[in-house]
C-alpha cells in the first residue's frame, strides 16, 4: 500500500511567499524539487518509471553518489500512480487533492514534510493532470517541467500559452508515434519558442528510449548543482 | 475571422438554477444543447468536424428537415477551433474564458445569446480541455458528452471519476490507434460502467470513420426528440 495524504486547499497569506520559503529550505538541504505538469495521459508516470529504471540501471552518480529520487504523486482521489512508483523501489507518496485541479505551495509542503528526505537528491512532484490551473500556482519547485505528448497535437502552445510560458523544460513525449499522428515537430517547437525563448526542449519516447539519454544527462546536471533558492 | 466573445466568471446566486432556466428556455425553442468535455487533445474539434461533414454529406434529416448545427468553442484565449468550424460553413462562436478552466451556465447563456439560433436544432458547446473542473459546473446543456482518447490510457476513469460519473455519453476516440497503445477496451468500459451504469458508450475513429455511424444515429435520435427541460 502506498502512503496516502489527504490535502485541503491551503489558507495562506501568499502562495508566492510560501513557495519561495519552501524552495529556499529545500535548497539549503541540497534537494532539488521538480514540478511535473501535463494533460491527463501525456505520460508523466511512464516517463518517471523509465527515467528511474534507466538511472538505476546505468548507476548514474553525481560525485560518486547515486541520484536518490523520491516521488510525490498528486491526484484527485486514486492511488494508481504511487503504486506504480513503489514497484520500482522508489520512495513514493500519494497526495489526494480533495477534487482540486492543482497543487499549491502549502499542499506541497505538507507532502514534503510527510516524506523522509534524509537521503534524497531529487524530488519529483507529479502534479494533477491539467494544462491550465497548475501553471498559475508556484509549488515551491526549483524547476517547472511540462510534458506534451504527440497524440495531443502541435496546436497546444496556441491554446494553453501560460503553461508553456511558465515552464523551464518541455518534454515532447511519445515521439515513437510521430509517423502515426499529423504532428509538426518544427512548427510546435517554433510556437513554444515564441512564448518562451529560454525553455529547454527534449523530444523523447519512454517506449523506445529515443531521446532519454539527453534528458537523463540534464537531470544528472541539475542534481549535481546546489539548487538555486529562487529560480522561479 | 471567427466571432469572438470575451467572458468573465458569472456572479450569480446559483449556477444550478441558472442552468435549469437556460435548459428550459432552449427546450421551449426545440434546441438541444450538448456539452462536450475532454482532456486537451482528445479530439473534440476533429470529432465535430467529421460529424458535421458526415451529416451534411449524408443529408441526414429529421422529419425531412436537415439537422442544423451551431458550435460554441470555449478556449482560454485562442480562436483556432472556431476557425476550423467556420471552414465547414457552420455557425461558430469562439468564447474566451479569461484563463478560466471551465464554462458555467451564465457564460454559456452569454454565448447562446450571441449566436443567431433561429434555424438551429443542435448546439455543441466545446468546453475547455480539462477532465476536472468542467464536470463540476452545469452549463445548462441537455446532454453531457465526454471524450477519452485511446492514447490517454484506460486508467483515466480511476483518476477522474467525477467526469465519467456525470456524463451521459462517452466517446472513446482514436480507436484506430488501439494496436499501438496498450489500452484495454473491455477493462476501460467496465471501469466506466462501475461509476455510471447508465452511460452510453461509443468507440469511434474520426480518422477511419469506424463507429461514427452509431454515434451519428444517436445524434439523429436526440435531435428528433423535443429536448427534456431537466435532464441534468
Amino acid at each position: 500500500m502506498a502512503k496516502i495524504i489527504e490535502l485541503k486547499r491551503s489558507i495562506t497569506r501568499s502562495n508566492d511567499e510560501d513557495a519561495a520559503l519552501l524552495r529556499s529550505e529545500l535548497s539549503s538541504k541540497g534537494i532539488t524539487l521538480i514540478n511535473l505538469m501535463s494533460s491527463p495521459g501525456s505520460g508523466k508516470t511512464t516517463l518517471l518509471s523509465k527515467t528511474i529504471s534507466d538511472l538505476d540501471a546505468l548507476s548514474y552518480t553525481v560525485a560518486n553518489t547515486p541520484i536518490r529520487i523520491a516521488v510525490i504523486e498528486a491526484d484527485i482521489g486514486s492511488d494508481v500512480d504511487a503504486l506504480r512508483m513503489e514497484k520500482l523501489g522508489i520512495k513514493a507518496l500519494q497526495a489526494h487533492t480533495d477534487g482540486m485541479c492543482h497543487m499549491d505551495a502549502g499542499m506541497t509542503r505538507r507532502c514534503i514534510e510527510s516524506l523522509d528526505l534524509t537521503d534524497t537528491d531529487l524530488v519529483f512532484l507529479e502534479n494533477v493532470g491539467n494544462l491550465i490551473c497548475p501553471a498559475e500556482f508556484d509549488t515551491g519547485a526549483h524547476i517547472n517541467m511540462m510534458l506534451l505528448s504527440v497524440p495531443e497535437g502541435d496546436d497546444k502552445p496556441l491554446k494553453y500559452p501560460l503553461m508553456f510560458a511558465s515552464s523551464d523544460v518541455l518534454l515532447i513525449t511519445k515521439t515513437d508515434t510521430l509517423d502515426y499522428f499529423s504532428f509538426d515537430m518544427e512548427l510546435c517547437i517554433s510556437r513554444v519558442m515564441r512564448l518562451n525563448p529560454e525553455i529547454k526542449i527534449f523530444p523523447v519516447s519512454a517506449k523506445t528510449g529515443e531521446g532519454m539519454d539527453a534528458f537523463e544527462s540534464y537531470l544528472k546536471e541539475v542534481s549535481s548543482q546546489t539548487p538555486h533558492s529562487c529560480s522561479n
